[in-house]
C-alpha cells in the first residue's frame, strides 16, 4: 500500500470550508458586519458641513463609492459626498473649484497613513484651509502618521484594523464613516453583509452558490481566464470599479507551488457596452465566462407614451423604460444561452438599497476568499505593488 | 522546386501595407480627416442653447465622450454637452433632472436610425417638448427612419457615410457636430488626424511605430491575449472606454480560416489603478501587454508647499501635482521594465489639446486596422451584437 500526498487535486469543498472558518481568527474582514457602528452613528450627528470629502485612493475609496453611487441614483441624500483621490492636477483643480472649502468636512482614510496620494493632497489641502477638528476626521491604523496628527490636533480618528486589507474594508470605518456621514443607513447595509455571513457558515444557500462558483472558476481558471461582470445599471459602474481591484489585487498572485496564478476581472454595463464588448464574448476567443448583474425593481415608473413618434417601431410604445432595460439584459443573455459555449450566471438584485447592495459585495469577498483558498495564494496581501512605491519614493528623493 | 502557398505564415508589413492602402476604397474611416466640414462650423453658430444633449449610444457617443472629457478637464467651453444613452430609468431621470429642455438642443445619433435606446429616448423626450428644427438636429444615414424624420420636421441633417462604421466614425459628422457645438476646435482636431494619415501612409515614423505594434500583438496573440491601457489622467477614462469599444468589436471575430479571433482590452486610470490592478499585472498570469499613456505638460501648476503639514514626508515638499503624477508613470513603468518579463510601450500627450487626442484616436484606428490585417478577420462589421437585438425585438413584440 502506498499512501499519496499531493499537491496538484484541486481541494474538496468540505476542506476550503474549513480553511476559510479557521482563517476568521486571523483575517478580519469576516466578522466587520458584527461590530458595533453606536459610534460611528453619534458622530455622524456632529457634523454639520453640507458637503464630505473622503481623501483616499484605492481601498479607502471604492467601496464607498461604490455603494454611494449605486444608491443616489435613487435616493437623494441631504449632504454630497465627493472623493479626492488622483494626483492629476488637473482633477484636483476641477473637483476643488466646486467645493465651498468652509462647508466642506474632510475625511483623509488611508490604512498605512503614508499613502503618498493622501498625503500629497493633504499637505496642499493644509494651505488653503486649517484642517481642525471641526472640519476633519481621520480613518487609519491604530498608530500612524495619519492618526498621530489626528491626535496632536484633537480630531476624531477611527481605526481600520490591522488585518483588515484595504480592499475588504468596506464594512469597517473606512465605508461607515463617510456612508453614515451622507445619511446611508449603514445598519441596514450590515445587516445584508449578515445575512450572508450567516447563510455562508451555516453551509446554507450562499455557500452552495458560492462555493460551486469558485470551484468552475478554479477548474476553469486556464481555459476561462477572464471573468466579465455585466451590469445592467448605470449605478453599478462604481461596483464594477471594486470588483475590479478585489479581484485583480486579491487573485494575482503567486501560489504555494511558485506558481502564476490570476483571473482577469472585466467590468461591464449594459445595455451600452452590448452594442461593443458583446461582440468579443460572442465571437472572439472562448476565455470569458459573463456574470449578468440585473436590478428587478428599479421603483421609477418611466414610460415610452403610446401613439408617439416613431410609429414604424411601435413595438417600444407602452413598455417602461425599467422593462425594457430588463429584456435588454435578457434577450443578451438568452444570445448567450443558445450559444451553450459560453459559462454564465445572472445575479438579481431586488431593489436598490443599502441591504441589497452589502449583501453582493460581502458575497464577492467570500467568493474571493474562495477562489483564493482553493488557488492556494495569500489573497489578502500584495506584494506586487511595493516595488513602483520604493522606486517613486527614490525618484522624488532624488 | 516546389511552391507553397500557406494562411499560417503571417504576413509581411508590406502586404499588410497594401491590403490598407487598398481598403481606402471601400472603408470610409481613413479619409475623413479630409472632408469639408464648413457646413458644420456655420451649423453650430445657429446654435443658441446652453446644453447640448446627445442621445446616442456606443458608437455615436464614446469618441465623442472621450474628446470632451480630456479637453473640458483643461478648456472651460461656453456650452455644457451631456450624453442620453442608457435605457437605465435612474440614469435618465436624474439626467433629465438637470436640464433645462427649454434650453437644450438635443442631437439624437444613429447610423442605423432605428436604435433602440436612441428611439426610446427620443419617443418619451418628445412627450415632454416639441421637438422642432429650432431645438433638434439629426446625424444619421442618408436614408433612414430618423433622417426621413428630421425632414419631415425640417430639422438639419447631418449624414454618417454608409462605409463608416460608429466606433471609427468620431471624425465625420457623429463626433464633429456636437463637438463644434459645444466649441471645440474641430479644424485643429482634423490636422492631428490628418497628420497621423500623412505619416503612416508615406510609411514615415508612424507607419514604423504601428506596424511594429501590430505586428507584435498578433504574433504574440495567444501568449498575451490581454491589452492592457493605462492612461496617467483621469481625463482619458473616455478615452479608454473608446478604445475598449474599438479593439473589442472590432478584433472580436471569426477569420478567414474559420478560426476564432480577439484580443481583450482593459482600460486603467493612473495612479488610482497602480493600487490595484498593478498587483495582476506584476505578478499574476503573464498574458498581458501594457500601454501607459502620459501627458507631458497639465499646464496646471499645483505646488505641494515647502514646509507643510507632515514633515516626516517632506521629500514631496516642493513637487508639483504635474511632476508627481509623471514620476507616478515613471516608477510603475520601470517597475514592470525591470522584470524584463512584460512586453510595454510608452505614448507621451504632449498637451491637453484636440490635436493631440485627435492624433492618439486616429493612430488607435489605424492599429485596428493593422491588427485586422494581420488576422484576416474583417474589423469593421459587428455579427456578434445582431442576435441580442432580435430577441429583444421579439420579447418586446410578445
Amino acid at each position: 500500500m502506498i499512501t499519496e500526498k499531493n499537491f496538484y487535486t484541486i481541494r474538496p469543498n468540505q476542506e476550503i470550508f474549513e480553511r476559510i472558518q479557521h482563517e476568521q481568527k486571523r483575517i478580519g474582514y469576516y466578522r466587520l458586519p458584527f461590530a458595533d457602528i453606536r459610534d460611528i452613528v453619534a458622530f455622524a450627528e456632529t457634523v454639520a458641513q453640507r458637503t464630505i470629502v473622503v481623501i483616499g485612493i484605492g481601498g479607502s475609496s471604492l467601496g464607498t463609492r461604490a455603494i454611494y453611487d449605486f444608491l443616489r441614483s435613487r435616493h437623494s441624500f441631504e449632504r454630497e459626498l465627493l472623493f479626492l483621490e488622483s494626483t492629476d492636477p488637473l482633477d484636483i483643480r476641477a473637483k476643488l473649484a466646486s467645493l465651498d472649502l468652509n462647508d466642506t468636512f474632510f475625511l483623509p482614510i488611508s490604512k498605512s497613513g503614508t499613502t503618498v496620494e493622501t498625503i500629497s493632497l493633504l499637505k496642499y489641502l493644509a494651505s488653503l484651509i486649517d484642517l481642525t477638528r471641526e472640519n476633519t476626521a481621520i480613518v487609519s491604523g491604530e498608530d500612524t502618521l495619519l492618526s498621530r496628527f489626528a491626535d496632536a490636533h484633537g480630531m476624531h480618528r477611527f481605526v481600520i484594523p490591522e488585518n483588515v486589507g484595504g480592499r475588504f474594508s468596506v464594512f469597517s470605518a473606512v465605508g461607515l464613516v463617510p456612508l453614515a456621514l451622507v445619511g446611508v443607513d449603514i445598519d441596514n447595509m450590515l445587516r445584508g453583509a449578515r445575512k450572508v455571513y450567516e447563510s455562508f457558515f451555516s453551509q446554507g444557500a450562499s455557500y452552495e452558490r458560492l462555493m460551486d462558483k469558485g470551484r468552475f472558476y478554479v477548474e476553469n481558471k486556464t481555459r476561462f481566464s477572464v471573468n466579465v461582470l455585466f451590469s445592467y445599471s448605470s449605478a453599478l459602474e462604481g461596483f464594477n470599479k471594486w470588483y475590479i481591484q478585489l479581484w485583480a489585487e486579491s487573485l494575482g498572485k503567486v501560489n504555494i507551488n511558485d506558481t502564476r496564478q490570476g483571473l482577469t476581472p472585466i467590468g461591464l454595463i449594459g445595455p451600452v457596452d452590448q452594442h461593443s464588448f458583446l461582440q468579443l464574448i460572442m465571437e472572439g476567443v472562448r476565455d470569458k465566462t459573463v456574470t449578468f448583474i440585473k436590478v428587478a425593481d428599479f421603483e421609477e415608473q418611466i414610460i415610452i407614451p403610446k401613439g408617439s413618434v416613431f410609429p414604424e417601431m411601435g413595438y417600444l410604445d407602452g413598455h417602461s423604460f425599467s422593462r425594457l432595460i430588463d429584456r435588454q439584459a435578457d434577450a443578451t443573455i438568452e444570445a448567450i444561452a443558445r450559444l451553450k459555449k459560453i459559462p454564465y450566471d445572472v445575479i438579481t438584485i431586488d431593489k436598490v438599497d443599502e441591504y441589497n447592495i452589502a449583501e453582493l459585495m460581502y458575497s464577492y469577498e467570500l467568493l474571493v476568499s474562495i477562489i483564493g483558498a482553493f488557488l492556494q495564494i495569500n489573497a489578502y496581501d500584495q506584494p506586487g505593488v511595493e516595488e513602483g512605491k520604493m522606486i517613486l519614493k527614490e525618484m522624488l528623493n532624488g
